[in-house]
């Protein structure tokens, strides 16, 4: 007995999948995926329509969506991230139903608690037995943690996992077990190697990212909160990534002991890790191949579910004993909401992801971002929309200083005893305003093509299309 | 922020508990746990009463259940084993509701599908952090695995672990993690080392026990299993032991590469994986010191939860895909069918465990036991009661000779031919009757003292009382 079917087309005949139904995917193997492309393509081709689709981030690669939604085979989109391509076509009112965006801890709360029922759920497993226990540590497409995954396979209706890698029952490194599988295919790609993860991430070489990231690690240590036992998480982006650095450097040299590193992991985390920095990792999804490799081979490096990363249904999350989250923006306002879904013409190119999540359960939520980016300035009087409300972030780090959130009095203390260099918002978007102008509002038109849904189930902001200029 | 409370009293009052409710426990603590004990005095001091004790097994330390039940604190029992001392209670009458007896498949089938919800679990947790991540691999009171917990926590509407080994945060070798726990209590001791596992598992010295021993290993060869890619569990009795034992001997020999060993886990299996007989150990249960420390440090000792291990209602269970199972039996009739609940007086003294879902699922359920026991036929015309139905059970094995089931007439064969001694088993049923004489029928009531849940949910048996001499 095993689980293994001959094809994606057959899996789906089996799995009862139905027009109205909804499908589910997870983002691990990033840009680089062809299993969603794989699947919508096969539901196409048995004529199943009316479909939602529930993906935890849709990236470039996902374009083929866009047919899909033309031809009524998609009618719904639920996710957390939604890159510039896909993200354009729903701005200009390509879909009649809203997007739905969560976040990562929202979506798992949301599929746990029934709100959003899965009927069935595709696996993009990098190694797989027969009998469903799979992987992403293992096999030519490695991705690491499965996190995001692991909520869909255990609450779908029907579960198929699609790999390139069978191995020998049972498969002992697994991130989901058979429990939750109910088949298996096996097919000559899940994915491009060259995009699911980039062989190294890099930190900034520009000098704006580069004193933003000193100024970063100058308000972590002005803070109080780099003792022992300290905990960090931060994303993939030049100046997260230089600050990280910069941590490292200053927790070795101060002789701090942290406790973990959270998050999408990146080498550098692994650095700090095999360094000392930190006692653990907690990784929901590996960003590059030295984080791949860490997390199959160090017991230290932790897989976790998107659940245990960020839920505010679980009973607890590791978001809320972290201590400092670093995080970018595309948008920040004088209340210090931020806006990481659209850019400055209105038009979706991203998602919150992590952000909200992050921001809520941190000590010190800390924004970094260059007052200005293309001439556009990024301090502005009101975000395009509210990712992540203002009451959670506690401090924007900018090249001409850092502000503090009004409502973080004693923090504001703490930094200027420090001596770090403090300027009030308002002043900030003065100086951006001055080098960049001020910026035009996005021309919207007066339908809602996405809702906003923040981690606690409350819709915080609608976008709307964006008109053709 | 954490989720320390300063007593198992406080915890309970926090968990809401109230009469009528249920409350969970499991037994990896063995005959040395404290913690079944100490919840219930706790409980019983509060004044809560009415409660359903839903314990994944129960030995003679829980002895103290027996004056919650007359106290009427207790009222109902669902459980997978009874020792002998609150056995001989029940079965003397001295509970009004029939136990609940389920299998190890069963009772994660039912509390996973909602039919015996858990109001508070409670897990006995060798080590925990402050946010209940926590693991039965560390400690002073380690345990190895926590397999039997993973459903009670999370399905559980509260779940409070108890641990007398607070780790920091976050704890990475989890068994359970933090986002199913509630509550944490940190007490002097969970339980003395001695009764939880054994410093060794010994296997038999006795002549009968062996020569059964060498018989069933000429079984397995026999089957034509034997082969690479062969899979394994058996117990941890000490026929069952040397069989484990001449079985590697065989492996080496032989040069058969095994998947994996399964099961409750001894040292024995243990040495099977390091010596090359198995891929990988998937480990529900520890019963020894060898296999804690073995699920410890080796990454192919897995351990698995009770859904994996044997759930009729997950998409597939380990057990599915199981080779060959040696059980033991305190009867067998002439249709096979298997007793483990009941001695021959008719009182309750064990239970199912794992018995029927091995034999359900394994490709060969063998029974070994002696033709008698202290001078009591073990082959019989009819069970006093049906544990395992003999549809499942595929050969017998005892000192006089191998018993095939009729239903397995190839299996038969291929014994035959491999030279194995074949007998039938009414003849054993006789030669058993001519030394040890026939048995008397027990003396029983009219009141069903307990119910055999069967893993597919149906009662299979009913226990009735057993009356006085």
């Amino acid at each position: 007995m095993n689980k293994l079917v001959s094809s994606v087309k057959q899996a789906i005949i089996d799995s009862g999948l139905k027009d109205g139904m909804t499908v589910s995917f997870h983002h691990h193997l990033r840009n680089g995926d062809h299993v969603l492309n794989m699947v919508m393509e096969a539901i196409a081709e048995l004529g199943i329509k009316d479909l939602t689709v529930n993906a935890s981030s849709l990236f470039n690669v996902h374009r083929p969506l866009i047919d899909h939604i033309r031809n009524g085979v998609v009618t719904t989109i639920l996710t957390d991230y939604m890159a510039a391509e896909l993200g354009s076509f729903i701005s200009a009112g390509g879909m009649k139903n809203p997007v739905q965006f969560r976040t990562h801890g929202g979506r798992p709360r949301d599929i746990e608690n029934g709100s959003t029922p899965i009927d069935v759920a595709f696996i993009a497993a990098p190694a797989s037995d027969a009998m469903g226990n799979c992987t992403g540590k293992l096999g030519r497409s490695a991705c690491g943690s499965l996190g995001y995954a692991i909520p869909d396979a255990a609450n779908a209706r029907f579960t198929v996992v699609i790999t390139d890698d069978l191995r020998p029952y049972p498969l002992v490194c697994r991130s989901i077990p058979e429990t939750d599988v109910d088949e298996v295919v096996v097919v000559d790609s899940i994915g491009d190697p060259a995009g699911i993860v980039s062989g190294t991430t890099k930190i900034t070489r520009d000098p704006v990212g580069l004193s933003m990231a000193m100024t970063a690690v100058d308000v972590i240590k002005g803070s109080g909160l780099l003792k022992d036992g300290f905990s960090f998480q931060t994303g993939a982006g030049g100046a997260s990534l230089a600050a990280a650095k910069f941590l490292k450097d200053v927790m070795l040299k101060d002789g701090v002991h942290g406790s973990f590193g959270l998050g999408g992991i990146t080498g550098y985390m692994v650095d700090m890790l095999r360094e000392g920095c930190f006692e653990s990792l907690m990784d929901v999804q590996c960003f590059d191949l030295k984080a791949v490799e860490s997390i199959r081979t160090d017991p230290r490096h932790s897989e976790i579910s998107a659940t245990h990363y960020a839920s505010p249904g679980a009973k607890s999350a590791v978001v809320d004993s972290l201590d400092v989250v670093i995080l970018g923006a595309t948008q920040i306002d004088l209340d210090f909401n931020i806006n990481v879904h659209t850019d400055s013409d209105g038009r979706i190119m991203g998602g919150s992801g992590g952000h909200s999540d992050t921001a809520a359960g941190a000590k010190l939520a800390m924004i970094i971002a260059p007052l200005s980016r293309a001439r556009l300035p990024i301090v502005t009087d009101r975000v395009n929309c509210i990712s992540t409300p203002g009451s959670t972030v506690d401090v924007l780090v900018t090249q001409k200083g850092v502000a503090v959130n009004p409502k973080d009095e004693e923090l504001r203390l703490r930094l200027k005893d420090a001596g770090v260099k403090l300027v009030d918002i308002h002043e900030l978007k003065e100086m951006a305003e001055r080098t960049s102008g001020v910026p035009a509002k996005p021309a919207l038109g007066s339908r809602v093509v996405a809702d906003v849904i923040y981690r606690d189930g409350t819709v915080i902001d609608h976008i709307m299309n964006v008109l053709e200029r």
